[in-house]
């Protein structure tokens, strides 16, 4: 359901890394008791010149795009998520002083599905069994 | 209008599969009359160790993002939608054993234009005219 | 904020006309007094037949999409923006004969960040300092 696509300057990230760095997107969202496997990464090595930042090529830029289907936050929740984003992101960025961006949308969860299924509601006991088998079942 | 972005496996699909995939998904919106150049698709490779899923590398991995425009789904019509996706989807991912996930995204239709003209209302004879044509044209 | 994809046939642009294209976009969001460092414009080099319109390879097509962030748009000023997306656009693609389409979508202010930094609101002296040094900083 977090689907989190990472826009970086080709070879930012080693194999290791990028493992490293999807993990620690994963955490965040499986200490609230989300199924592990619902949290996709997606890194997208960006071409020499092919990102702009005010009409200037930015080759030490990361942008971050993420759509949050399962879960919706509360508009009082919103700046605390994004505070939440920096803790994840700062490791994979400062020490590179990259400059990055970061920005969520959130898309209807009745309009998603994992191998053609619905996700189970939140917090049902469907849902637990996925969280613990990691993976996909008819219920 | 629809947008379809799937993400898939270097190599997963040859030409003439990508263009039966996109056919397939195009079949399912012109049946309900709508123009069928309104139909886009992009496949993008993704490089090995790119996509993960709870952190670990999915190399066995489509993951399809897409954008309606033209159209929005009543609420309880989403779930009959996403039977549809599965249907388009399936013979492109269970034969391969690839995992999947597909999302879709409403956007907007004031926000669209093809050509930059504004696509013709639903239903418009100006409509009917586009998909008589399969192109865009002033009207 | 504006964050510009715009998939094109490989080699479309060369670099100097992605800058330019780019400071055009740019250029299209600062008259109205926004920090020129919120522009962001990817340039995603689609592959040789991985771009599908209607079910038919489109390896002359330019597809532009857009999040909007920092502002949204008044309904009745959608139509107007999306004329000045043309304007911006046409250069680009009328003398390569290229086809487009683009579509806008926008989503919550509140959950972007620059920097791990949240913006300033609209038409604040922060937001004026921004502008002026064309950078982030704490405020």
């Amino acid at each position: 359901m977090p689907l989190w696509h990472i826009y970086c300057p080709k070879g930012a990230y080693s194999d290791a890394e990028k493992r490293q760095f999807s993990n620690r997107i994963s955490d965040a969202y499986t200490k609230f008791g989300m199924p592990r496997f619902y949290v996709s990464v997606i890194f997208h090595e960006v071409d020499q010149n092919s990102l702009y930042i005010g009409g200037e090529p930015a080759n030490d830029f990361v942008r971050i795009w993420v759509d949050h289907i399962a879960r919706s936050l509360e508009p009082q929740h919103r700046g605390w998520w994004m505070k939440q984003v920096r803790e994840i992101v700062t490791p994979f960025v400062e020490p590179r002083a990259f400059r990055w961006e970061a920005h969520v949308d959130e898309t209807p969860t009745e309009l998603w599905t994992i191998q053609g299924l619905k996700p189970p509601p939140e917090g049902s006991d469907a849902e637990k069994h996925w969280v613990s088998e990691n993976r996909p079942s008819i219920y």
